[in-house]
């Protein structure tokens, strides 16, 4: 239970209805839990949806490793529900247990030199700057 | 300017030292400012630069992705230094313009997407757990 | 169930219990969790209700916007609890869905923003210094 | 100095100067680095530029209110950047100092709360369940 | 339930298993649920028990203080697992609810007093430079 | 440069200046610019200024370790000015080098396990439930 009511189908606007459906097509799975919740706010929905799409497609950067930063990001975040829906998605899209526990590796030493840096207040290095 | 003075060869342990001049063997470069703010503690030095050696060698994931990964959990975390020092890395690794924007465009997308789970409470589906 | 028990107004000190009691009379309803959980440390307990009555009030920002505000920090913390009580505080006091939607489009709009300023080592803008 | 290089209107491809155009029209001033940096991904900075006009602009929360809530946001992840241009931002839109000190009393009371309610690991209340 | 099934000693790898009866011997207690979440990667996880052992022995801190630091990192990273256990820890090693609840005003103090000079955007005194 | 002005003795009003002038006599040595800063809200100012005294005066834990609980907290959350602000005061209370390094190791491996309980989901174990 969540801070908003999740909405079904027949609760949802129109506008939002459709990318449900949109969703439902896309990925011949039922829309999970955040898209019931984001329902309330059909523009915001319908922007999210597209960008996915946009952002998450093939590209210079493949689709895989796309989730798994995305993965690496909610982990930094602490987001406890994106950090789980974005492991199944790599998973679905081929992240193997090896690739996973590499991930997490790289996220714990980010995560520990990042602190380090932080707490030793390292001035940047001039060969860094763009 | 930090809140430790960055250490010159000949302020740096013997210990130390070592870890200095297996940086410069190993990278042709100079070691930038975190190794040398690290070096007032040579047992976390040491034991860093071996867990990043073995972190981040190629294996299931690819070099230039897990350092791409690192920018991601940097700028989720807020860690200028890093930021700058491993954007610098994945560029050294291959990490072209337009990998970089499709880089910064998930983690921009996660961040939006983390924000909205965490402010709608949005319950973990079943579907999503191990 | 946290890392302190909850205390019920028997097992509350007296200086907690009379803080337990002023927030039942204010309020008009029982103290949530919070307060229970912080009853273990009355001198902070009364310190904290105190300046959430001086903070909260109305001044040159209303009430409500207020509590958008601690919403919109607490969605970026990612402190579930407090999205959670602050979310049904600000409906208490007049927060529409219509609201609540533009609130967190702003808050997904600006942790968005704020990973690219930062992903890009953005200087600040002479502009915007005091 | 940042990651990437800050574009000028020349450096910058015909999408992203039009952006630059659009906001010099629309601001009345020259675009900020912030967006130069970003004119190194075009069609990000055009959806920017556009989710921007849409999430900002008056509806049921008022534009000063909007930006507020922006500048709370960026405290709470300590991006440095934004808090700047959007302290300023706010600023412009009418903040006065009474209104700026209110704010940041609330920001600090709710990370203040927020370590709190982490640390002690609280239920979140049946009544704050949507 | 987590992002991976927490793993038996039966379905642990040799090395995975050797940290498991390790943990056990040391701690006279079944390993957490961490470990044998952990265990799907037996090479991190061998390094985090040693690092483990070796940071938070006795030395120039006391491993009370430790484990107390522990704990405020934790909160101020949002972490909910991590408070969990080292509060226990930290009770196991002597923490008295009077030693808590000063932990956790400490705590509260910090994020207050950081979101506000993050929002005041204070320069760092030349005092506080090394 | 900041998102306010910093205020001088005379520019402050009667109240902030009482604050600064206890600094003084308590400290021995000029505030800060933190202060200076925050002198635009004198009540926020003082209430805080009193907390800092409360909190951070000898109790069940000895002021040395609150400080560096401070650090901690600080290079946790990312904030530059704190990280430098309370290392300093940590020294000033005795912070011996091999401290220093025990605390940072301390914070790096804290960062390391939260992100990883993070990433991997983990349920809390039913003996860390208070």
């Amino acid at each position: 239970m969540g801070t908003v009511p999740l909405l079904t189908d027949e609760e949802a606007s129109p506008e939002a209805r459709a990318v449900l459906e949109a969703i439902r097509i896309s990925r011949g799975t039922e829309p999970n839990n955040f898209w019931r919740a984001l329902a309330h706010d059909p523009a915001q929905m319908r922007d999210l949806w597209e960008t996915i799409g946009r952002v998450m497609a093939p590209g210079a950067l493949d689709p895989l490793v796309k989730e798994m930063i995305y993965v690496a990001v909610s982990a930094a975040n602490g987001c406890s529900y994106c950090v789980h829906s974005h492991t199944a998605a790599a998973r679905a899209k081929g992240m193997t247990p090896a690739m996973h526990a590499e991930l997490l590796a790289v996220v714990a030493l980010a995560c520990r030199t990042n602190a380090l840096a932080t707490a030793l207040g390292v001035e940047i290095d001039d060969r860094f700057r763009a």
